[in-house]
């Protein structure tokens, strides 16, 4: 860390900064600039909380230097994570692909769209039973007959399933059902639920918060991670910013980033992304481009009559097409990715 | 809610759209306007779903007209909530004001600040015994210990304790601690704390999500309100923006959007916004004027040894000062805030 | 334009906002909702001013449809609009590229990259005479010594050149020079500065505002093309939002949205979305993923020694793996991208 | 500056970076740290450009320390800068009051609101003549004709007249008859027209961009002074977030940021952050209590009859009653202020 003091601060308030941080056990030294003094905390393990020097007297700013994630630092495990579920791998280089409905509405739509996108290539199905909605007066999943209609998908169709987990007390049913527990956007820093998870059998997905940095999205991982679950997805969903065209801007630029700081496989839903279907496919197209580690995309049998987020859900016509196009596109792109790094 | 159609649809697509609206209960009726042809969904009875209609053949657009907010609207309720702890009245115009620690570390520490607090003017006290970090490796607040000291505290001073709340597996023991329970900015949206939250027999403190709409906050407070909990307090505490020079960007605009459409009281904490120590009294100074119904401050005796957030807690000397213009700048500008509704 | 009613305006109300209207010579009709009369603008052509009907009495919200843009609207012209310069071609299903260095520094300098970027397939050649710096204390450019130099490239190379313009008064030396002029993100909303570009003999490449909607992007090209210059082509450069691991935010969504809107070719940037050379390549090969119609490169023979934005600029060769992986990308997507439309 | 390295970079990467440091001038020193090494750039005067070392091998980030401000900086001039025009003072702790409509109409419409916001106890009249509109089928301004009739308001009433310059063509003509240049948020980054300002014998109001950070605000200003113009006043008028409820959002923070970084007068405009009317008087009581050194109003006498932005703009009854609500909240806070710094 850097403590950057004012112009003009005296020797005095130096030292005093120097000794308040040998009194929290850090080993401090002034770094003369050229118009005012630094004191860089040195040798220190560990991040260092800025609030402990931020408004202390003759101190103008505070610049952390290390990052506060450990266990899901590439510097502390160089090798990618691998999470393996049935026959997808994620991590590995290759591009499993995630599809299903937004909500669970009944067997025969589950099963339909399942044989659906199985047939299309899609290596697990994704479908809520209970749905995180705005409004209280929106359809909120089926519950458990929603995860017992996913068990009945994934016997007759061999696809691992995915879905959302809301909170602690459902977290044993969830596990008991699904191959994959997904957390989603507004549960982030639900750091109760997350301290869960990391004790979970199974691995779980953790979608970014509408406005996380990638410092809070590593972190929330850690979480997971320190609890002992190692087998940590990441998945980038667009975040909010000021744009309308869209319903969320995809950042795939957080793909690259994480990749770089973390050994943690981290993939795109460009569904909830775009919004309305029209954006779908081309954003998924850039996020194989991009070098994802897979996708995860609401497909409907019948959109428009879908009980949630019908707008953004593909046809299955459309899904083939896209996974057909993702496929060619991660080919031609994994080598570059090889180079890069 | 209208449903604006692509130039040149034809009356064939408009017939479609109109059928499809009629099929899910509504009535609608075309509106011809120079370049194109929309569709007005009419006397529908509380908030139409978009995505039902977005991206059907020939829609360009779909525009909601209706809010979706019920219980908490003040077209519902003209009247404002009145919610009364203690000697505080949130609500009906006064200004009353919840200070203390970010943390409570001990019960010296608890009742040192307490006191000083209560001294300078505070109605309620506040202090964390269960803290929402960012990093697993930070401090995680004292538990129940920590709330046996709320407990003291209030027997000794008096003064009503507010506490935030992260999980429904505490909910039961705050309550039995605490007179106002608080939900934080990443649980905003937490929708099982919420509907426990609704059936609580304390008030409950809302704070926005760090990058809610309006729209959503006012939604998070509908799912408390219709499990049957009406004593509903909202806060503001900054919004996430591309700026840096403070933590968060504070919205004094929406505590006037959410008096428009809301009967319910808004405070403003200041402290979380500015995250350092400087930027927190002239905030208060601008949320009192702006007409807030009451302010939470951080105020610690020690602010330079606090075990979290220390960087934006007060001084007791500077929240005396605080206390006593907040107040004059309440008395003088609550006149003109009559006037204007 | 939809004019909201508050709940319970009276009829006199509702007349008055009617005959507001009249006056203004719009035909209004009210459409009865279930909770609240709106009054609908009929048969207008062009966009009505919301800010003629906001803050009248009874009056709850102002909801505009039609769009404000004529010339740039894929309403008003349904083909799109082809851009040729030199054998590049813009927005007939190909994807022109131009690469260059930020800044001209020197003769030598343009030329080695000149002929590096034309040997990897480059069509057009990019290089600032002019430089927007935030800090007068940066290198500003060479002025018309850079000018000469891009014409001594085209003379020796046969590429195209192209460079941005800051200010009307050298608007008549840059035409000499240039095939095609570039109005920076920071002069998107330079309105003196875009009539003079609308009255141009020479194409230009409109690069959105850091915070510009596709309405006000549009918008500004409707500037240009209203005084008579339909040659226009966009270009995304990221927009600025909370995030840091980029220097902006890569908004392919706009691409989408941009096409759907108008018949203008669109471009993407992802140099200066990136700011750090490791992101370019794999968010031009998602840019081309997405369906642009070309791409701006930033390219530099030695990027450590470069005068400006040395840090994101790519080296030779992997500005020619790039080029290998962006063609294949769209010959793979473009076919798709046909079939959406 | 700090150069971090990688983890793990070796001595001899090490020493390139300090080698390279050192070959553009700079003293170079490693400075060990827990995880990695850092390198400080040492005794620099002035800042160091970050992109000369972001990207080099071995490196993993570079973090600025120094400011790139000099002129406009409170370390180099630690008395306020104090701007007079006519009777009004910006900068020494006084709450002049710029007001009038957004765009001069005719001069009964400028005499009119003139003689009501003086009147009130306005001290300076502003109005445009030239406007910068999103779209350019929206009303331009009177031009010159504007201009002749804000010289006639002065001479009637006495006020100084302050309007905006678009650019460098009409700045003469502005100089001619205005007191005050302002310069719009759409231009706050036309570095043209900043030059030119800074050779302007009259002061220059400097709007904020939409999105402008504190540090591109400040250095848009360094432009101005770099050029000798010495009269500079900053304007907060809403920055550009995800937020709808107000047409921007008003950033209260920085004008506590700015007074602490800068010497410069900053003032605020809540009109147009705001963009409904029910906002403004708030807002600027707001304003007023957070130190702004003034503010500036919009008022038209007939807001439903306005060319422009009559939404936003007060009636003289409301104006009357903000002038004496903001001068009290003003004399409650100065002493308050005062004691901060």
């Amino acid at each position: 860390m850097l403590i950057v003091m004012k112009q003009g601060a005296t020797k005095e308030k130096i030292d005093g900064i120097i000794k308040m941080a040998e009194k929290r056990g850090y080993m401090a030294r002034p770094i003369p600039g050229g118009d005012r003094v630094s004191i860089g905390i040195l040798y220190n393990k560990g991040s260092v909380d800025a609030g402990h020097f931020l408004g202390l007297a003759g101190v103008k700013e505070v610049i952390p230097v290390t990052k506060p994630y450990k266990l899901v630092s590439r510097e502390v495990q160089q090798d990618n994570t691998i999470v393996k579920i049935g026959d997808a791998v994620f991590g590995n280089g290759s591009l499993p692909v995630i599809a299903g409905p937004c909500a669970i509405e009944s067997e025969d739509q589950a099963l339909a769209i399942a044989k659906a996108v199985k047939k299309a290539g899609a290596q697990l199905f994704r479908g809520g039973a209970f749905k995180p909605r705005t409004s209280p007066y929106s359809f909120q999943g089926l519950g458990r007959q929603g995860l017992e209609i996913l068990a009945k998908v994934r016997k007759e169709t061999g696809l691992p399933v995915v879905t959302e987990i809301m909170d602690i007390e459902h977290f044993d049913m969830v596990e008991e059902y699904a191959d994959l527990a997904q957390i989603g956007t507004r549960n982030m820093q639900n750091f109760s639920l997350l301290k869960r998870a990391g004790k979970s059998s199974i691995p779980v997905m953790l979608k970014r918060g509408m406005s996380a940095t990638l410092e809070e999205w590593l972190m929330a991982a850690e979480y997971i991670m320190e609890e002992g679950n190692e087998q940590v997805i990441l998945c980038e969903r667009g975040v909010r910013t000021f744009v309308r065209h869209s319903r969320n801007t995809l950042d795939l630029s957080v793909i690259l980033a994480v990749k770089k700081e973390s050994h943690l496989p981290v993939i795109v839903d460009p569904s909830h992304a775009a919004g309305v279907r029209d954006q779908v496919m081309p954003l998924a197209f850039a996020s194989s481009a991009v070098g994802a580690d897979g996708l995860m995309i609401e497909v409907h049998h019948k959109p428009e009559e879908a009980l949630s987020d019908g707008a953004q859900s593909l046809y299955p016509v459309q899904f083939e097409l896209l996974m057909e196009k993702v496929n060619k596109i991660h080919d031609l792109t994994c080598a570059a990715a090889g180079e890069k790094s």
